[in-house]
């Protein structure tokens, strides 16, 4: 499968997430500490689990590979939070768990009863995640969101786009898993505090607040401009140092470019470029030869490259420009990359034998300790893992939680 | 300024980072370690500094916004790394620092004799983390990468853009701070695991790596049609519930939009959607009613729409729409954002007072520990805490700090 030993990290070994997130802000963050080494228990309705099984889903009775992407290596425990039993289960889990995380809508899990008022009494030392979709005294805080909303709200489709055309949402889902990232990171500064203190905290993040985190570059062009950043097409939303932009290659399909960047900060870059695309004519042309002349005849300079790309498909273009140390990279699709035994090679995707859905290959935890990869395991099924995970935290045996079922508790 | 209470959470007091980063994607790294509370040391080159100091600076002897965003909360120092005794000091560092990080060309930092046998060797509780553009073992990994290489390479420009037209890069940099933030989580993990082990770690990640974390939404969608995930303008890359769609705003500007998505686990989303815009009389209409006959006819559910909201601002659209519960956003140009008193009030943008560059407002640490957020402190002038840091770390005085000056090695 991998040449890479894929050993998990197991940092957080003997770390207990109580995992009450659903979709995919809260999901990425909980998932992360699961790769990391510590025991997530994700708790879910007994009646369809996290809605994220079936967003999207075009299988019956298959977890979409949506929920599969962000609740590997967890395990699933089913609870009726509207059964007073159900929510003493949650509560006896929660005096158990070192971190809680949750991200429903504004006000639900205090109306279920699970604020931080609840939990930190009965543990003090519990380190309580809740992420929304806008902060605390916002005036959208009582508001709904999904990672779209808050791109549109946190700027960043202002930014992404054809200089002139619409807003564009970046295919990335970053008010989600962007998110998700800066919650994991406060949960474990906090974890390493707590050695000390021994002291629990209430961690909040906002998904727009979240975003401006990852848009700085641009917040520093209008402290400059005193404009709203731009749209860029492919280009710096800061200008930068042409050329700096995709490049059309053969065959021509949709995601055949390639994109060449000269650095700023190499003024080597302009004529080194020019050697490798056999156009040595050129060096030393007044018209191209400062940072100032390009910015001038950018569209120039655009189509002196674009003559040479057109020649090549983008794979040879990136490999022919990166030789020539100039930084190079070819615009990929996902079937490329899924398709790319590289990633797999080096276990930065996995293939997981999912019991349902069969073989499923997906991206793990992408930083090596020490070389070494973290193992991904499939999600879980809806209730996998309830009588293993009642029995491991609160003790409880095969009739107990036989019984619980019966009553429809869990 | 705030009426949040700015307090640093303070997490990692105690905790030493020897950060060798530039530009962003190290470097915002180790901004958020400062941010909860390590004590973060910038080894700088005594001619310029970080090249970022100067990355698209338009003000002479100024640091750019660029700089100052990522380098807050931090301490500046000077060595020259190409003298011995300079080389010498950088070891004696490494020996005091819990964390290393550097983002160097790949290569660069062990030709520098500071490579993790080095350093692990001195000190062998020392995490070690280093970023670059392509992984160990990649056919590019002796490539050098910025973020928009990094972006054409790991799928993020081909699923950004409209249906028809070229790739676009997301104006997010997400290749350079969404791995930082990665690296964050693993150097945060390792800190907590060596509280029980006292080893240290090489950990590295690179930027195609980390971003594919960031798009599996896309590759779950190739996972289920085969095909690559497409451009979608400002809809779901997956495809969605309509309506899900950037829709035009008076008057008409640039950025005059606002969001609305309707989610496919609410199926009332429609119908008060329907009701909030004053077009009861299409509740029931079978052309509309469920999910399938949207999709079928989504031109003319998109119509419906933009005749509504082309009468209003993107905030009163936004503000009713949020209203009736269903999730809604307007689309926030820098500008806008930057100018919001909101983000400034609740402590999540906050002005520094910077010694050349005076009063300059920028996003801090989003999240918030019991309801405070860490305080910004500037960003470090070069060579700024030199005797300051010497002294703390190493113990030199005043008068041994001012012969390094002399002889030009720090």
């Amino acid at each position: 499968m991998t040449d890479t030993k894929a050993v998990a990290p197991g940092c957080l070994t003997g770390v207990r997430v109580l995992d009450l997130t659903q979709f995919e802000a809260g999901t990425s963050c909980t998932q992360v500490l699961a790769w990391l080494g510590a025991d997530v228990v994700k708790v879910e309705n007994p009646v369809g689990g996290d809605p994220g099984r079936r967003t999207g889903a075009t299988t019956p009775h298959r977890d979409d590979p949506y929920f599969l992407m962000y609740n590997a290596n967890k395990r699933s425990v089913t609870v009726n939070l509207k059964s007073p039993r159900g929510l003493e289960i949650v509560k006896d889990m929660a005096r158990k768990a070192d971190v809680f995380v949750e991200n429903f809508a504004p006000g639900a899990i205090e109306r279920l009863g699970l604020g931080y008022d609840v939990l930190s009494t009965l543990n003090p030392g519990i380190i309580y995640g809740q992420v929304k979709g806008f902060g605390e005294g916002s005036p959208y805080e009582k508001n709904l969101a999904f990672d779209m909303i808050a791109q549109a709200c946190a700027g960043t489709m202002s930014i992404t786009g054809q200089a002139d055309g619409p807003p564009t949402k970046p295919g990335t889902t970053l008010g989600d898993s962007g998110t998700g990232m800066l919650m994991a990171i406060s949960i474990l500064a906090a974890l390493y505090q707590r050695k000390e203190t021994g002291k629990g905290v209430r961690l909040g993040v906002a998904m727009q607040d979240a975003l401006l985190h990852y848009i700085r570059n641009a917040f520093g062009v209008t402290t400059k401009t005193g404009k709203p950043a731009p749209r860029a097409g492919a280009k710096l939303v800061g200008g930068g140092n042409p050329p700096g932009d995709i490049y059309p290659c053969a065959p021509g399909g949709p995601n055949d470019y390639v994109y060449i960047y000269t650095s700023r900060g190499n003024p080597t870059h302009w004529p080194k470029l020019l050697e490798a695309i056999g156009r040595t004519d050129l060096i030393g042309d007044k018209r191209y030869d400062t940072r100032e002349a390009r910015v001038e005849h950018e569209d120039e300079v655009d189509a002196i490259i674009a003559a040479w790309t057109r020649q090549r498909d983008k794979y040879e273009a990136m490999r022919l420009i990166g030789a020539a140390g100039i930084p190079a990279g070819a615009v990929r699709d996902t079937l490329e990359l899924l398709r790319d035994p590289d990633f797999e090679k080096r276990g930065i995707m996995q293939t997981v034998q999912h019991p349902t859905n069969g073989p499923f290959k997906m991206p793990g935890w992408p930083v090596r300790h020490d070389g070494n990869v973290a193992v991904v395991t499939p999600a879980p099924l809806l209730g996998q893992h309830s009588t293993e995970v009642l029995g491991d935290w609160l003790g409880m045996n095969a009739e107990q939680v036989a019984a619980l079922h019966t009553d429809k508790v869990i």
